[in-house]
């Protein structure tokens, strides 16, 4: 099946306002064959600058478009879109937002290739079982710690076993992040697990991370999130050496291409990597991931704030390791990510996530969505229309 | 100062070919405050991409475009300056590109400040004196080893020290391989310093790229850079354990923030730490890296294959640096880099380089270079024009 088509839809939600909640807006891809089929995946974020990417003027010959590599690609096996990601990321080498845009194309390619042969993408990445998982409820902390209190007792209420709060006030000052941990884990009960999520508030400094390992150790939190950014792997090793366990830390959502996640395994000993589907590069390179942290004892976790979609997505790389039995399961999302498609993950009454076994990633679109959060867009060069919002 | 106006110039060669030349286009940045003073800075790569991510709508609270930290920002310090870097990481976390954009306005932004000072940017970074360095030649392997032979030759006669031969055909077949590395370094005679650039094109592989150590030993190869992607610092550390001295592994180009060249440091064990500084965000995080490798025995290197401009920029850095001696120069660019500055950084008879006491980066830009080669530009979104290129 040769790929004819690629077209990117940019939804947004009417206003986009200046917190945390990633899901306010989303980069759609549709990717059609010859033969009429279709797939569809989701790039992570900044939707017009991954659309720039697909469509730009090429630079030099390690700066091509990724539309110069997908266009006219023949895809039969799950090894051509393996190769279609090396070749991506060959001819898009200097181009640093080729690994996003790369990322939805590959979700669209395995879920139009499991379409095609009538079964689910997680098979055709190879796994036997789709094992169920323990969906922990993602959400932003409270304003106050009252607010945080009353958020892990809506979770426990809907049956979650794991809840993880981040972001928001959380990082700036110590008395204020114990009462929130505190609140947390009081409000969700001592049987409930609970993550923390940091944001990267600390940047790499372990002293103000290691000052809050007493509160997170008192309150039994099992993973302590994204201390640093991404690539300060010596902080990393540091602080994690300084945990008792259960606690560990957990980070990687920013890797946007698999060596970035390996290092953080290897070289910053996190416990916990956490893997964004619509960031690293799509399914395969996220797979390669899963694989890789089994064989290190490293717990895989999937990294979703958006939409069903991308959640579903995100589930398959790691959907047959049954030891790597936690997920991320946004509760806070948009309407345009609420309404975006109908079936997609759901939890159960006990709080669990199992993939279907519908043909690529079981979701379907809702074109209605589309139409009614799409937002109209134009890319021009010399003259010439390099993008235009596809009719749908 | 407060920075009032950032206006992005897309220029690029009438054909862009497929080859590694990556001065065939080029993003110019210009910054200006409300004083009337002008600065300039160069992106590396994929103009249009940088230029989106310059001027996207806000995804979230952590993936703003970066004209949402930069309009507006008061600039009198360096330290100005470097909170601004500070400044763009966090509010555009979450947005690949915005390295790339970043590192363009840095730049302009301290040859603004160097102007409104009178003092060359050197100066402002903390350096007492701008040491000379030995400029290498840098260009692509010839077609053959007879041609290679004969770059050599020329580079030779034209005064250089040393010479860089990367990319075109080498890493694909081991003895057409030594050949070429013969052939540069018959050409050079023994007196010259040679260095071979792989363009990673070993990926990860290990064992394909020692099987060229022969070779680049019996040759007397001072660096073998890129043998793989950036991120592969388990290849680098064991690759550089099989290297016997002066040869060491070279790389670093591809940073996109300072952790990532820190860790080729650190555990990737790497002898040369090249920066770009159109990549790792400018002139802030290329010197931090250059203070780092001091204070680690690593030697810092700048990496620029671009215009005149992106020269002096990345020479900035590390003038200081007296034991950091050698320095990249692009032999083989564009008309349109060729012609795009008077002044700028040029090689003496005997091959050295050393930046001038001139006002901020000491470069004019030739606004008619600028007219000549500007790529028409509009990008709309909900009908309205986020980026139009502006008139010169």
């Amino acid at each position: 099946m040769k790929i004819t088509a690629v077209d990117f839809f940019y939804l947004a939600m009417p206003e986009i306002r200046d917190i945390g909640d990633g899901s306010q807006d989303a980069l759609l891809v549709r990717v059609a064959t010859e033969d009429g089929l279709e797939g569809w995946g989701e790039c992570e974020a900044a939707p017009l600058v991954s659309i720039a990417a697909w469509c730009c003027p090429m630079s030099h010959s390690a700066c091509k478009p990724v539309s110069h590599s997908v266009l006219g690609w023949t895809i039969d096996t799950p090894d051509d879109i393996r190769r279609l990601t090396h070749e991506v990321r060959r001819q898009s080498f200097d181009l640093l937002q080729a690994d996003h845009t790369l990322s939805g194309v590959d979700m669209a390619l395995w879920d139009l290739l499991g379409k095609h042969r009538g079964e689910p993408t997680w098979r055709l990445l190879g796994w036997e079982k789709a094992y169920a998982k323990q969906a922990y409820a993602s959400q932003l902390f409270g304003d106050t710690p009252a607010l945080t209190f009353a958020l892990a007792q809506q979770v426990r209420a809907e049956g979650f076993t794991a809840a993880k709060f981040g972001w928001g006030p959380f990082g700036q000052d110590l008395s204020a992040d114990e009462a929130h941990v505190r609140a947390a884990r009081e409000g969700l009960g001592d049987d409930v697990r609970l993550l923390v999520d940091a944001g990267t508030i600390w940047g790499e400094d372990v002293e103000l991370a290691a000052a809050r390992l007493p509160v997170l150790h008192e309150c039994n939190v099992l993973w302590l999130e994204e201390p640093f950014v991404s690539g300060a792997l010596h902080a990393y090793a540091e602080l994690g050496r300084r945990m008792k366990p259960p606690l560990r830390t957990a980070a990687g959502e920013g890797s946007h291409e698999p060596h970035m996640a390996r290092n953080l395994i290897d070289f910053g000993r996190v416990g916990y990597i956490q893997i964004d589907a619509g960031r690293i590069g799509g399914l395969t390179s996220a797979q390669e991931i899963a694989r890789y942290a089994a064989a290190k004892n490293v717990t895989y976790v999937n990294h979703t704030f958006t939409t069903p979609l991308a959640l579903s997505a995100s589930l398959q790389p790691f959907a047959g390791l049954k030891d790597h039995a936690l997920c991320e399961y946004p509760t806070q999302s948009s309407a345009l990510a609420q309404t975006l498609t109908t079936g997609g993950p759901k939890p159960t009454k006990n709080g669990e996530i199992r993939l279907s076994d519908q043909p690529g990633l079981g979701v379907t679109i809702n074109l209605e969505t589309v139409r009614a959060y799409v937002v109209d867009t134009e890319i021009r060069v010399k003259g010439q229309a390099l993008y235009k919002t596809p009719r749908i």
